[in-house]
C-alpha cells in the first residue's frame, strides 16, 4: 500500500507538520479510503497540545473524514471502490457491550476506539486521523455520505452535526417544540440548521449581536442576545430543550430558568473548569432536568447523515490548505471562522 | 362552626404555642375535616422560623394531615362523613393551566395554594394547616386513606411519601432497575420502603455506619457508606436511578459517579447554599442527568397511598403530643428522630 501523506504534531508544544506512516494492511473486513475532505474540530487542537494529558505522540489528528473507496478486504461487504464514503470521531468499539449491542458506541463500556489516538484493538497501535491522504477502518464504522451534499461541507457533520443531531434527537425535539441553542460556533449553527429541519421552533442564544442576522440566515425564528436580562426573562418557562453547545466556563442558571416544567436542558461541550453549580431550587419547582451527551453512535450518526442528505444540510465552512493548519487553530481559538474549517486534503497530496 | 383549637408561631423568633381560630364557612364542594394526626415535615420548621423569608404571621404549620370528614359541602360529592381522608401540601391551585390540567398541581404555573402560608383563592386569606383540630379544603384536595393503614403512620405519606413516590414513578422504577437512595431521614426511609416495594433492587446511601441495619429492615438490599471511596468504587456505573433526599450541601459527583449511562439522579432537597458543580464530563460521558422533583400531584398522590395501603406501606413514626412540638423541632435539626414526627391531635382537644 501507498505510503501516507499526512500531517501531525510531534509533541505539545510543536507546529503540526508533515509526517509520513505505512497505513495498516487491509484486514477482512476494511476499507481504504482516499480522504478528501477533512474538519478541523476544537478536539484537533485540545489532542494536539496535549489538553487532555493523554495525547501520544506523534498525532495525526482529524475525525470529520470523506473520501472515496480506494480498495475493500476480502469480506467487506458494505463499500464498493467509488463510494463517497465518511469516518467520524469512532474507527471501532468493544461490539460486545450493552452500550454498543444498543447502537450505542460512542459509550462503549470497554472503551471506544478514537480515530486519531486511540488504540487499535488487533494490533495496539495508536490510530491516525484525518489529516492524511487515505485512511484504513473496519467496514461497520464507516459512514456512507448522501452523494447530494457538497462533499467538503459535509465532513463537519461527522463530528459537530452527530454532536448536536444526536441530543435533538434523543430528546424528542420536532415539531411543536420550541428548542433553544446556546452559542453560534461549529457545533452551534449546526444545531441550529438541524433544529429547525426537525420542525421545531429554534431560538439562538449568542452573546454578540453582530451573529442576530447569520443566526436567522441558518434557520433561528429568534435571536437572543444572552447578556440581556430582559431579553432573557422574556423567554422565562417556555423552552422545552436546550442544546448548550458553550465549552466555556459560564453561568448555567440563566437558562435553566428558561425550561419549561419537564424541560432539559443538554451540555455537549465540557469546559476547562466547571460551570458554576446550578441553583437546584430551579430544577426542583419545574423538575427540569441538567443532563450531556456525547457523539453519537454509527447507527444514529448514518442517520443524521440520512436526515442532512433528505433536508439539504451542510456545515459553513472555510476551506484551507494543509500548510495553513496552524494559522488555522489561532482563528479557532478566538472563535474566528464561519463556521468550520475543513481541509482540502488534495493539497497533502500535491 | 366550632373554633379550631391549634398550635402557631407568631414571629420568627417565638416558639409554637397555643391559637385559635374560626375555620371558613363550609362551601358548596368543601370538606371539613376533623384532624387526626399531623406529620411534622421540616417544612414546618422553615416556615415557622421565616427560613424562606416569605411567612406571614402567625403560621400554622402542619402538611401531613390525616383525619375524619365531619360535614361536606352542599355539592360536594367525593366524600361523606365518617371517610378517613388526608390532605397534603396542597389545598388548591388554578385548575387552568397546563400542568393542572395534566394533573401536575404541584407546578400549577399560577401558583399552587399551599396547605399553610398559602393564600385562599376565594377570600385571599392566609391558610392554616394541619396542626389544627380540624381543617376545610376543597374536596378535589382531599386525598382517600386505605383503611388498612395505621392512620397515624400514614400521615407522612401525604408529604414524605408522595416526595418519594412521586420521582421514583416518573423515572420508571421498578423490576430490574437498581435505584439508589441517598440519606435516610424522613423522605429516605420512605425511598426505601416505597423502592423495594416496586421491585427494585435497593441500595441505601448513608453517612453512618450505625443506619446500616435499620436500612435493611426498611428494606434496602444493599447499605453503601457513601464516605467509604472503596465501597463507592464498587458500585460505578450501575444505577438506573438516584434519588437525592439530602438536602444539606454536599459534593454530587461521587453518586453521578454511580449512574449508568442514561440514568438520572433526582433531587428532592433543597440546599441552603448550592451543592459544589457537578462535573460536565461526568454528565457527558454516559449521558447522565441531574434532576429536580417537587412532591407530587393531587391523582399521583391517591396512586401512591393505594400503592401503599397495597403493599402496607407507612411511616416509621414517633408519636408526640403538640406541647411537645418545639422539642421535636430540636431534635429533628439533629436528625434525632426515628423516622418522623407525628403529633396526636387529641392532644389540642383535652
Ligand atoms: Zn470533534
Ligand atoms: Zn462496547
Ligand atoms: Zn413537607
Ligand atoms: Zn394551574
Amino acid at each position: 500500500m501507498n505510503i501516507t501523506h499526512a500531517y501531525a504534531a510531534q509533541d505539545a508544544k510543536s507546529k503540526l507538520a508533515p509526517f509520513e506512516y505505512q497505513p495498516r494492511e487491509l484486514r477482512d473486513h476494511d476499507v481504504q479510503i482516499e480522504v478528501l475532505f477533512c474538519g478541523v474540530c476544537h478536539s484537533d487542537l485540545h489532542q494536539a497540545r496535549n489538553e487532555w494529558k493523554n495525547t501520544v505522540f506523534p498525532v495525526v489528528p482529524g475525525h470529520e473524514i470523506v473520501g472515496r473507496v480506494t480498495a475493500v478486504g476480502g469480506h467487506a461487504k458494505k463499500y464498493k471502490v467509488g463510494d463517497l464514503v465518511g469516518v467520524g470521531c469512532l474507527v471501532d468499539s468493544c461490539r460486545t457491550c450493552d452500550s454498543c449491542k444498543e447502537d450505542l458506541e460512542q459509550f462503549c463500556e470497554n472503551g471506544f476506539t478514537g480515530t486519531y489516538n486511540g488504540k487499535d484493538r488487533v494490533t495496539g497501535d495508536i490510530t491516525y486521523g484525518g489529516y492524511s491522504t487515505q485512511v484504513v477502518v473496519t467496514e461497520d464504522f464507516v459512514l456512507r455520505i448522501p452523494e447530494n451534499l457538497d462533499p467538503a461541507a459535509a465532513a463537519p457533520l461527522l463530528c459537530a452535526g452527530i454532536t448536536t443531531f444526536s441530543p435533538l434527537n434523543h430528546w424528542g425535539v420536532g415539531p411543536g417544540k420550541k428548542v433553544g441553542i446556546v452559542g453560534l460556533g461549529g457545533l452551534g449553527h449546526m444545531g441550529v440548521k438541524i433544529a429547525h429541519a426537525m420542525g421545531a421552533h429554534v431560538v439562538l442564544f449568542t452573546t454578540s449581536p453582530s451573529k442576530i442576522e447569520d443566526g436567522k440566515r441558518l434557520g433561528a425564528d429568534e435571536v437572543v442576545i444572552s447578556k440581556d436580562p430582559e431579553q432573557m426573562a422574556a423567554q422565562a418557562n417556555s423552552f422545552d430543550f436546550i442544546l448548550n453547545t458553550v465549552a466555556a466556563q459560564h453561568d448555567l442558571n440563566p437558562f435553566i430558568n428558561l425550561l419549561r416544567r419537564d424541560g432539559t436542558m443538554t451540555l455537549v461541550g465540557v469546559p476547562e473548569h466547571d460551570h458554576p453549580a446550578p441553583q437546584v431550587v430551579n430544577l426542583v419547582f419545574k423538575r427540569r432536568s441538567v443532563a450531556g451527551s456525547l457523539i453519537g453512535g454509527i447507527k444514529e450518526t448514518q442517520e443524521m447523515l440520512d436526515f442532512c442528505g433528505k433536508h439539504n444540510i451542510t456545515s459553513d465552512i472555510e476551506m484551507i490548505k494543509i500548510d495553513e493548519i496552524n494559522e488555522a487553530y489561532e482563528r479557532m481559538l478566538k472563535s474566528d471562522v464561519k463556521y468550520r474549517f475543513v481541509i482540502d486534503i488534495d493539497s497533502l497530496r500535491s
